[in-house]
Order: structure tokens, then sequence, then C-alpha cells
């Protein structure tokens, strides 16, 4: 197949799902009223396919077989290649309204890590993880399926690992192993998109010690297996006016969480099985692509900061004044950063075995790490902007009605040649972009997605060659090397 | 009287004001689904003076006649006396959940202001208002009001002043002058709590140049004077939970555009009258007590922010690791600080005629610039330590449903010890306080209310005495005095 | 005597102290080229108790003797008492312009700490300490004395405690108790005002495990006593004129290595001898009162930032342009803040046995932090409103030249009616104050006198009451106490 | 010739300048204690020519003339031409201790930026210009000059411009056309390595209004030229111990007030003679090579900064602590941003005529802001991880002594197997970089240097594109295009 229709991603999804909202199973996620939203925003994957401004983009075509295939699905080889996915995952964000598709971009992470630790294994002696990596890649390219991945435990007490909670289960884990597969159990925190796609993967969170074997486990599975529960978060989950919140009125990501109740993963299916040591490289592979996902799906996040930051200042009349510029210039600055590095991280990147393209890991966790540490200040500056109608202002019932609309248009004009509704409707997106629930679930994470700013901190420690300048400080002091 | 029941400030409001939410005349506010919300939290200011435990906070006698009312209509003579308004403050604010109540501290601030400039007119010939305003102040005590202030002009072009707007009512204005009253019209933005106050006075929003006396204009009135129209925000209004939000779902302040539509006002209260010279020291005098104000009730904001960050890095298990330390450390200086501040702006008062203690007007600037500075970098600091669960938790109808709650109570949990329970309970507060639209009004109020940060910044430049330090530079730097 | 003049202080340093400079034994403190910078500066406090201007402040009269001595020997005992002494520490540092004077301020904040720890031993069942401590008060209240202030041990491995390190000598330790006195052996760093006090006060400087009894020592001895050598620092050690360095030219401080080569201690100076308990309160007692001396005279540094920023922004004529007027304004709330926390911290000060006023040791942390995190930012901004000349301008010769002398008084000058001599000093006081070696040693020891930031930061862990905080959190979120 | 050894460089010094030191005519700069040591500092650039190390960077070979030059004439036509630059003058500046060498990366980004502009002269009808400077660029090159670039005006008072000043000399001025040239006067401030270059550029500060044609002027002359008179500055021009002042006392860069006393310039010399209009695009030209230099040259002062911070960590023992690895990774992500904002500037590149690569302006100017905004604070860190020895440590003397040294070797060690020395000298390294004159030229070089923090963020927001983002946001916000 290759690629799919917006029409067969939808009719994909009626596949028995066991997805929870509020308490209740969910019987169709394609119609539910929140539900919906996330599905129809993830489906702008498929509708930029076949849109001609984006399919050159959006697919390629293999040179040997000449089958077309989403873009998503290809390795990277280079540093052009990472250019390119990084310009494709800002461009469907863009699309979506600032809010990441990912119901692609997550998978191939993924699978782009497991490729390489699996191909480590092999050279180690064990060759069946990257038969069966490729062959399931193969098979998601080829049904041009959404991919989720399960990677956060619920963890329990954070200070512990896995074998020291007071739960066994805090962490997923074998609990049996069968010849044809294996038995998994326990639960995955804030799942993305899984209420919407057709596969999930299954990662471990973190470096196993080697008594922990059983939490060693990677897998993937249909969404529609026995035994797998979303419960769906009803964060921000009510109906939205689009005057009153031209974002997340039309543009909704679900995160569940993911309980697996001795749910049974055949054989083929499995890409980790006990391997302690490899628990660690597999979450550390995957996070290098998935931070430059998150880096590249940031940008039109900025945009969006500093677009609207210039045209509300533009509306309230003040785009002169001397704190404004600097305001601005912030805003501009911190986005360039931000871009800058992602470009320079895939300029800069490490080919790996099997002859994959690892984005800079050092430039990416920098680049997040920027982003994490002043989203909330840029946050401020775009607040301090708009003036306070961001969270006092009038209701579409208002805007609409013969008796309160009147005053609104003439009252909440701005600078002459400014109509009272671009106004309105400029402070409405700033409310909903920083000031709402999706606000909100823009600056938690902000801090958190895709690892947390700690993580991009012990990450950078890690990344970040200290020795060079301790041998160059040693030599300018006249310390003779040992 | 002097005191009234809660019983009674509800039933007060049934006077026929014309309030408007979503485009419909509210019939009772008290009884309206979103804006009743906003009248039970504001009848906290009455059950606190019933209170044993705030009686002698709440309420004062007076040494002449005996009669007892609430402290906040007290005039401040000492630092003392705003050492306990500020006091009052903090102890009202921490019943409303962080939220303020401001149905008595912004009309009173208004009041002094009042009393203040009066005062100065009186001086210069003008005796009348000072008079007017101590028969109003007297009428607000002894009936135990509650007040509403509207400043904020729609303002139009916010680079013009009143005179070059497109609009010539983009500012309240009189529109006529009468030899009982005055004909006043316009609008006003984000007039706070007037939904649900008896009265409101209406201030000057700056000062005004010699040719804007019709702008130079302050009265009070009714809410439910015939023209005035209130266009409350819809902004957070939904019902909620209170297991999701905790906070929100029991406490709330309404905001209205607040119309003037050609409303008469009797002399009796008229307190400004085209006295353009005085309409700038009205509007700053106001907003010296009304940052006193802000700085005292964002106190339990602050506790709740270090509260909460260290309740739930205990529950998460990681208190003890040395970010977490550092990162409670630094929130607890940002209370610690604001605190100070705002402590030493009540020793520091300046008396002034006739008789009132005025907040140290730099301390109070710097409490709030500091407060407001950094309160994006504190919500940042608060949603680190908690994790993505803020916003990709479960439903309360989850946690009770027999199928889903399991789960919930399974694997939620925490730090050994720490119930599911315990924990969500607290991710959802901290959810609703940063993370949901109170989290957002709370972010834009940060920057926004009782003046701007640009505002404070202003204000810190005037009332920094620069001409002793740059005489100490030039004498070190050894120039002479000219 | 209770008040010696100028002269007496000077002549009481011929005493055989052994100091060394530059390798060399110095004959006569008060001769040297460079230590005798530091004694003119040290006299400053002698000049003031004579000064009619300062009197008052710096001179206090026993109510019943009648005898008058200076104020920092006064024990505090109400928060006008802080004031008093926080405005004296101030008056003098703006003597000394902005380098403090800390003969009398370091040695009285270690005899508060000692008269509470004493009083504390006295509870305990020894009271001998007390009896000592009120002794050697008494003496140099009334010889009207000099005193230094050793703590910082040499150290080591920064990560081990005394008992741990390679070296049983990087804490100062008893070698030899003795009927009539103790020895003790090791060295302390960076000891400020030593080679120009009569007497020096050995503290501890951390708390002490039980089985470190050797390192629980406290005492006083005369700074020439046989065996205590003094290895000053060079640091900024040049001959410097005062038309280019207009500060540290007449202004210098002095550190010392503090040796002490097995010296003998007599019984009656003792004032800890193996108390391991009572080691870390001391030290702690003493940081109590040296931080709040700390924030005290730092305030003329600030003051100096500010007042040259505003200075030389004129000079250069951009007074008025709007980042000037934003970074004047930084400067001004980052002084007022500091100064209004520290006068909080007097006001809130807590009264302890045996009935002295300790300044608020959260407040005083927090300021002292407060200053201490941002005075580098600060620094950057006052250079960055002088300009490149502060690091590339002319020297006092070129100035007093006749062939170069009027190439600068042409071209250096500034804004109309500016001389170019004016902007030159002020380039030059600022140049000194920012970016010489007496600018680098104000930036170290913002980070590192009277405590590190992570000292300052550790005790504002320690003094915050996270508990009450806590408890609002899980009140309002509706979890029940335990 | 090509490419002269450091002894022809030294030698062509002897020219006659007229350098004036501590008002004294310098009679031979290159044995002169303070301006020798500057000397000895720019003659790396013809070691690392000669030098197999670095000789492939440091020269490159003309492909048609076989004639080898200075890589630094090389005008840069590609991304890897620019990058290929940066790396050279890191190098350099590795070599230099931090300090650049800039005797031939400023004269060449002036180069660069003349071609820029005589080309679009050319363009514009007048050819002559670009003629002159392809001359003068090959005379450079072959005859492999040292050029000093001297571009900031005296200014006066900085809120006006050149024809509003008190005195019209306060920018450098033609005062007479003749048929051979023209006569010039004025002076320049903070000419970097104009003492000891063979030629200096001579170019205008900033854009020209229509009629201060006098001010557009720009020209070169040997320094040797009658009338070009050079004052010297005397900052930090003391004989330095490099035991003391590991960097500083062997590496120097002299800077001076240029006076031009009505110097005649031959035509062939002149590149801008009154067109007003090209003034300003010829002084952004240059600087948007300029900066590109300085972000390159800040990377071996970023490397040393975190080099240093690290070793002295784990001399002090302290490099496991949690704050410490914080503050190393903020060093680390400081550096890693700046370096990898500027690697994106060079592959960004635009190619402008006459097919010139000019680094992407927002990028440099973002890394150059992003250098300055943060080098304080970076400083304090290095500081605060040190300790206060910095400037309160020992003399050389006191280290060779008999009788001090014992006492420092036993009493100044560090963690175990740590020698005192190394400790000490890695101290006094960091006291140079930081708390000593040179430290304070470091930090005022970072906000003044090549631009202020000002200029950086008016570059930055001129260069960036509101539009796009602009209307992005009036896109999602549902407003339709005018």
């Amino acid at each position: 197949m290759g690629l799919r229709t917006p029409e067969q991603y939808l009719a994909s999804l009626h596949d028995g799902r066991e997805v929870y909202y509020r308490g209740e199973l969910v019987k169709d996620v394609t119609t539910h009223p929140i539900i919906g939203v996330a599905v129809a925003h993830a489906a702008i994957d498929y509708h930029m396919a076949e849109d001609s401004r984006y399919r050159d983009l959006a697919v390629v075509t293999d040179a040997e077989t000449g089958e077309r295939f989403s873009r998503y699905y290809q390795i990277p080889r280079t540093p052009e290649d990472l250019v390119l996915r990084s310009r494709l995952i800002a461009a469907s964000t863009r699309e979506g309204a600032t809010l990441v598709v990912l119901i692609k971009e997550i998978g191939t992470d993924a699978l782009f890590a497991m490729h390489i630790v699996a191909d480590e294994l092999a050279r180690r002696g064990k060759p069946e993880y990257l038969q069966r990596v490729r062959r399931y890649h193969d098979l998601c390219r080829r049904e041009d399926y959404a991919l989720a991945v399960a990677q956060t435990d619920v963890k329990g007490d954070r200070g512990l690992g896995p074998g020291g909670q007071e739960h066994p289960d805090y962490y997923v884990r074998i609990v049996e192993e069968r010849p044809d597969g294996i038995i998994v159990r326990g639960a995955k925190v804030h799942t993305s998109v899984s209420t919407n796609t057709n596969e999930m993967i299954v990662l471990p969170t973190r470096a196993m010690a080697s008594d922990d074997g059983a939490y060693a486990v990677a897998f993937a599975l249909p969404v529609a297996t026995k035994g797998v529960k979303l419960l769906a978060s009803s964060y921000g989950g009510f109906r939205k006016d689009p005057f009153e919140f031209p974002i997340s009125a039309g543009h909704k990501m679900m995160e569940t969480l993911t309980v697996f109740d001795d749910v049974f993963v055949p054989r083929e299916r499995v890409f980790l099985c006990g391997e302690t040591d490899a628990a660690g490289p597999l979450a550390l592979a995957f996070v290098k692509f998935h931070r430059f996902t998150a880096v590249s799906y940031k940008l039109p996040l900025l945009e969006l900061l500093v677009g609207s930051a210039r045209a509300i200042a533009e509306y309230n009349g003040i785009e002169r004044a001397g704190h404004v510029r600097e305001k601005l210039t912030r805003l501009a600055a911190y986005h360039a950063t931000v871009r800058g590095l992602t470009d320079a991280a895939a300029q800069q990147c490490a080919v790996v075995p099997p002859g994959i393209a690892v984005p800079n890991t050092l430039l990416t966790n920098v680049a997040k790490y920027q982003f994490a540490a002043n989203y909330h200040q840029a946050v401020q500056v775009v607040q301090d902007l708009s003036g306070g109608l961001l969270v006092t202002g009038p209701s579409v019932e208002d805007w609409q009605s013969g008796v309160t609309g009147p005053y609104l248009r003439k009252y909440l004009g701005g600078k002459k040649g400014v109509p009272a509704e671009h106004r309105l409707r400029m402070l409405n997106l700033i409310s909903d972009l920083t000031a709402s629930d999706f606000g909100g679930y823009q600056e938690v994470l902000a801090v958190h997605a895709e690892g947390s700013l700690e993580a991009e901190k012990l990450q950078t420690y890690r990344e970040y060659d200290f020795d060079g300048p301790a041998a160059y400080a040693r030599k300018l002091a006249g310390i003779e090397p040992d």
C-alpha cells in the first residue's frame, strides 16, 4: 500500500480498542466529541500526503521499487535527511496550529533507535532482534500505520529503581515467558496519541540493573490487543468554541494511562527480552531522535509566540515603544537560538551502525534545554504585550448578541484602523495559547515532554567534552601533564 | 448597621442590576451557575467577620461611638494599621484558596486615595470634594458595602491620550454637566467583582492634559444604576468538579466590561469634575494603596506554590535530590523576598495629609516587581517538580468507576506510604493552580493586575532617589560639586 | 579608656607582629607601602568617633558608668539597636569608599555569637565560658580594640570533614592540652584585617562530628603572639594613582593566611575546647550576625553602582533612552530589594538568651542571596552604560602631559557642558569599581565572603518554614491530616 | 612575498610611528616593557604560519599563481571557507591564551566589507572605489601586513549625530579635499592593535544623514603617517609575574586613542568620500563580518571558563556535588550554544555581490548576544566554584621563600593527590581570567567590543523576519488578509 487516505486512517480505528473516557468505554473514537477532535487533528498527516503543497516533503519514493511512502519511515542517512525530516515535522505542526501531529514522528524515532540497538545485539550474537525490527519497520511503512510509543512507566517512588518499589508492577515487566511469546503486566503514563494510532511500541524508560531482567523489555502491539486498556485523560476535555479557542477547539492530542493487564506479545514482536545492558542504550537512543523531533516541532510554537506578540503589539498601538521592541527582540532571539541549534544538530549529526544519522546529541539537548528553560519567560512576555483582556474578555455569544455586541465593537477597538474583531480574535488566540488549559498543557510539556529539564541537563553534562577544556586550562596554568 | 451578615449581603444583590453573561441578561447573580460561585467566594468577607478565628482581625470598634465595623474601612494612621490591614487581606485570600476576595480591599484603596486628593483640593480652595468623600466613606462603612472600582479605560490606541483617539469615548468622559449632577459616557475594562458589589467607584486611569477636562472625572454609583451595563467575562466559566479543580471549582472572581451609557451621577457622588491636574495624582494615590493590597494578597499564592511544590516532591520521592532542594530554595527565597519587602513597605510608610499612612511606594513597587517578574519562573519550578501527570491525569469519573478506578489506585501511587489519592489530589491542585484557565488567570494577573510590570518599573524609577547615589559617585570620583 | 584616637590605634600596631608580604617580614605595617594603605583605611573607624557628623552614631554612653565606647561593642537588645548598628556599618563603609572597615564589625559579630553559645553551655553546666567571654568582651570594649576573626580553615578536600583529610592539620586543632592552656596548630585562610588589628578571635568553621573533639576549639589572641604568622596576600598590591584608581588607591583591606605554628593559648582566652556539639552552633551564630553585617556594608556598594551608572549615563548623553532607564530601574530595584530585606531583618529580629537581638536569619540570608546572585549582572549593566573606555582609557600622565593632554581634553568630552575631566574621572571610578583587581575582589567577595551563595541557599532552605505552606497545600487539595 | 617571518614583522614596526604611553613618546614598540608584550602576542600569527601544526589552516595557496598567503586574506566564497576562517581565528586565540591576535582578523573583516560596498558603488556608476579596494587588498596580502581598523569615533554626546555635536571634530571628517587626496581630522577611540600593525583602515562608525557628507569617509594609511598620533591606553599596564598572572603576563592587546591631526590621505587610499548613503552600509557590512570574528574568537575563552571550572572543582574535591554539576552543565550549555550558533551562522551564510560569503547576520548577532548577555553570570559560576583564594592568595615570592613557602605547600593542598602547586596555579589562572584587570577587560569587551549588547539586540530586531510569524498568527486567529 504505502500511503493511506485520511478516510482509510479513520476506518482503521474501528478495531475494538478498549478506550475509556471519563470512566466510560468509548464506542467509536472517531466520533467521540473530545477524542474525535484528536482523531481529526491526527489525520493532518494523511491529508498532507495528498496536498500538493506538501507532497514532496511528506512523501518519498523508493528508488528500487518505486513505492511511495511517508517520509517519516525513511531511515535518515545524511544531514540533509535530518534537515528534511525536521522541516516535515515543523510543517505538519504548523498545519496543526502549533500542536504536533506525532502519529508517525514518535514511532519512527523508536524504530530508528530499535535498529541501532538491535544491530548492536546482532554484533553480540543475537541477530533475531534486528530481523524482527526490520520486518516490523517494513510492515509499518507498507501499511502507513499510525504509531504510538509507550515509554514512561508509572514509577512509584522516583528515587528508586524498578526492583526496589513497594509494588513490582510500577514498571512494565514480563510476568511469563512462553515458547511463542511473553506475557507483560504494568502501566505506562502519558502515552500520547495512543487512542488513535494503529500500533503501539513499548520501550523501557531507563537503564536497568543486572537483576532487573524482567523489566528489560521492548515490544510492539496493535492498540486493539486484548488486555490493553487505555484510560484517556480528561484534561482540557470540554467543547470549545473556535472563536474563543482558535487553537484548541480544533486541535487536540490525547494521552492515556496505558494498562497492560497480562497481555500476550508474540515472539515476532518482542524487541528486547531480558538484555538488561541494552535497556539503557535503547531508552537513550530513542530520546536522541525524539528530542530532535521535539525541537523541530517546537519551532512553530515559538513562531506563534513571536508572531502573535508582534501582531497584538501593533493592534494595541505600542509596537514602537522601547520596552516593546526589547521584548520582541528577546522573543526573536529565543526563537532563532532554538532554531539555529536545531539546524546545527542536524548538520553535525553522527552516522552510526547500521548507517543511521543521529542528530548531534549535545546540540539537540542544548536546543531542548534552551527551549524549556526559557519557555515560561517567553509566555510572560507575550501576556505582557497583550493586556489583561486575555482573561477578562467577552464570549462568542456576547459578540453575536444584538444587545452586547455593539458595545464590544465600539469599545474594544485598538489602534486606528484595527477593527475590534481583529484585536479580539488575536487576544483569543493568545489566551488560548498561553492562558487556557491548552496554554498550561504547553507549559507542562515544555518542562516534561521528551525528557524533563533535568534530563536535558544530565545529557548535556554527559555529552559535553570536559576533558579537552580542562587540559587546556591546565596547560595555560602551567601544570605539566602527569 | 456597621456589619452585615452573609445573608444580608446576598440579599442586597437583588437590586435590578443589568449584568450580561454569554449574551444574556442575568436574572439573579446569586444563583447563576457561574457568577454564583463568585458571589459565594465574595461572601467569605462577611463570614470572616462572624468567625471567632478572624473577628479580631476583621472587625474594629470605633473608640468614640463603640460602633463595630469592618477593618477595611479604617483609615490607616500607623505602620501597625498597615500591617494589620495586610494581614487581613492575606488571611481572607488564604480562606479564598489564594483568590483574593477584593470586595472591600479595592474600594477602600480608592477611598483612601480620594481622601488624600480631596484634602489637597480643599487646601486649594475646593472643600466640597473632601466633604463628599467623607460622607461617602461613612455611608459605605455604616452600610458595610461591597465596593468595586472601575479604573482602566478601554483606551483604544495605547500610544495616545484620551484626546487623540479615533473615538472620543475610549476614555470615560462627562458628556453633560447639569446643576444636580453630570452625565457620563464610556466604558471601563476588567472591572473586578462588580457583578456582586453594591457600589462602584469610578476613577481616572491616568494623568490628563489640561485640555482633557471632560476626562478628569471620578464618582461613585450603586451598581444598579440606570445605564450601567455589566458585560461579564466568560473566561474560565464552566462547571468544574472540585476533585479535578480543587481551587477554581469553588472560588471565582468576575470581571466586567462596564459600560456607562449616558449615566447620570448626582453631584453628591462626584469626586472629581474637570480638575485635570488632580486626575494623575488620584490615579497614582489609588495604586499606591492598591499595589500594597496586591502584594499582600499575593502572599498566600506564593505560600501555595512553595507548599504544593514541597508536598508533591515528597509524594514523588524526590525531596532529597540536590536539584529539588535547589528549586525549593528558590521558591522559598522568592516568597520570603516578596513578604519581606511588603512588611518593610508597611514599616516605612509615609503619613500624608489628612493623616493617612501610605505604604512606602518604592518598596511596594519593588515588591510587586519582584513578584511579577519572577512568577512565571516559579510556576515552571512547581510544574517541573510535579511531573507530566499535571496535564495527562484522569477524571473524577475515572477515579470513581469500578472499571478504571482500581487501575488508578494501583498505578498512581508514589513513594511508599503515599496513597494514590493523595498524590492525585495534590497533582490536581497544582494543575488547577498552574495549568488550567485559573493558572493562566494568575499568570496574566501577575503581569497586569494593579498595574503592569512596566508600570511598576516606571514607578520604581520615579520613586528611587538617584540624586543621592549620583552625588556619592561624583564625590568618590573627585568631581567638585558645581 | 573606652575610645582611642587614630594615633593611639596606629601606635598600638607596633607590637612585634610577624607579618610577611611578598616573602619578606614586614617591619612596620603602618608605613608599609601596601599594608599602610589598609591601616589608614582601618583608621576611619577611629576618625569617625571623633567626627561630629558621626559621633552620635559611632559612640554610645554606658547609662550606669557614663563611660563612652564604640557602638560596635554594644550588645543589640532591640530592633532599633540592630538598625543603628546597620546604619553605622553602612556609614563607615561609605566613608571607606564602599570598602568595609571591618575592624570592629566582624569581631563583635563573633563576640555576640560567643555570648549566645557560652550562655547555652552555662545552662548545660559549664559556666566558665560565659564568664571568660564577658571578661574578654569588657576588655575589648574598654581598650577599644581592633579585632580580626579567623574562621575559614584551609580545608583540603572540601568533600571531607576534618577527620578524613589527607593531613590532620587541614583544620585548626588542639595538639596539646595543658593546665594553663592549650597548644593549637593549623592555618586559617583569608583572615581579613588581621595585619592591622590588635586581637584575633578564632572560631570553628563548621559543625564537628563527635570524634572531632580536637577541632572543636575557639579562642582569642593578641595578633602579636609567638607562633602566629600572617602571610599577607599580594592580591591587588601595587601602587596606584588616585586619578586612575579613585577607590583602591586609598582604600584597601588585607587578608592573610594565618598560620598557628604550635601556639599557646592561655585558659582564660579559650572559649570552646572539645565541645563538638557546640562547634556548629557557634559557627552558625557567628554567621547570623556576620551576614547581617555583610548586607549592611554592601549597601554603599550598591549605591555606588546605581549612582555611577546614573552619572555616566548623563555624561554620555543617553540618560533618556528607553533601554537606559530600564537598566537604571533594574539597578534601583536591586538596591531597594537588598536594603528593604536588610531593614526587615532588623525589624523582625529574634531576642535569644542571654537577651541578644539576632537579625531575622531567613531574611538576612535572603538579602545576602539576592545581593550575591545578582551582583555580576549589576556589574554588567554598569559597564554597559559606561562604554569601552573603561578599559581603553588614558593614564594620569597622559592627562597631565602637555603633548597628549590637550587631545584628551578635546576628544573625551561627552554631552554638552560635561567637561572631559568629569567624564574621565567617572569612567576611572567605574573602571576601578568593576574592571580592576578591586572590581574582581568585589565580585569574588560577593559570592564567597561571609558564606558562599550555596551557604546562603542552604540556610534559606533550613530557615524557611516549609511545613506551614505544605499543610496549606494539603488542606486545599482536600487531603485529610493523618 | 605573501608570508612574512615573525622577525620581519617585528622589524617592520621600526618605522617612526608616533606612539605615546603614559605621556611619553615610545622609541621602540617592540622592546617597550608593556607594548612589547602586545607585539610578542601579535607575532603568534606569523609563528603559526611556520608551525606544522597550523600551517594548513593558516596558509592557503593561490590556485593560479601558486603564491602562498595568509588564509585571513582569502575572500570567503562558501560556508566551508567561513568555517575554516572561524577555526583559524579560534586556533590562534587559543594559542594566545584566550586573547585574540586580531592583527589580520579585523583588517580583513573591513576589506571584505569594503569590497561589498565598493561593488555596490561600482554598480551605481563609481567604479574607482572597487579598483582601489582590490589593489589595496592585493597589497596587504602580498606584503602580509598586520592591519588595524579604527572605527569608533569619540562621539561626544551619544544622543546626537555628527552634525549636532558641540564640537565638529567629535567624528572624523574631511576638512579639505585636494586633487591628490584629502585632509582628515578627528579621533577614534579604542583602536585595537594599532600600536603594532603596519596599516590602519579607517571606517565610518554609523549611518550618516545626507548633510553629513564630510563625515562619510573611509580610507587606509600606514600607521607611521605624519599627523597620526596613537595615545596608548595604560589600562592593565604593569609588569606581571607569570606565576601570578599566567595569561596576562605574556599576552596583551593595546588600544589607542587615535588622533588624526590634519592628516593627508592620497586619493588611491580613499574608499569613501562623501557618499553619505554608503556610510551606514559600510559600517554595517564590517560588523557583519566582525561579529562573526568575535563569536569565533570568544570560543576559546568559553572553553577556558568551562575547563578551569572543571579543573578547580576537582582540585577542591567538590566535582560530584549536585550543585557543582549543575553549574558545570550551565557553563557547558553556554559554550555549546554560542559554538552551535556560530557554526550555524557559517553554514547558513549568504553569498552577496561580488561573490562574498557573509555569515548569517541574524545567527551571528544572536550568537554574540547569547555570549554577551550571559558572560558575567558565567564568570560568577567560575568564581563560585573556585573559592575566595582567588583574591586572597599568596605571591610568587611567598611561594619561593624558604620561610613562607613551606607553609603554603603544606596548607594550600586540596583533594588527596592534588599538589598545592597545581591548585594554586589553577587559582591564579582563574584569578587572572576573572578577577584581575584582564578579567575586567574581558567583561567590558563582552558587552562592548564589536558592537554593544544593544547593537546586537537592534540588529537581531532588524534581521528577524517578524512578518512571517505575524501572518501565521493572523491566520490562526481567523483574521482575513487585507
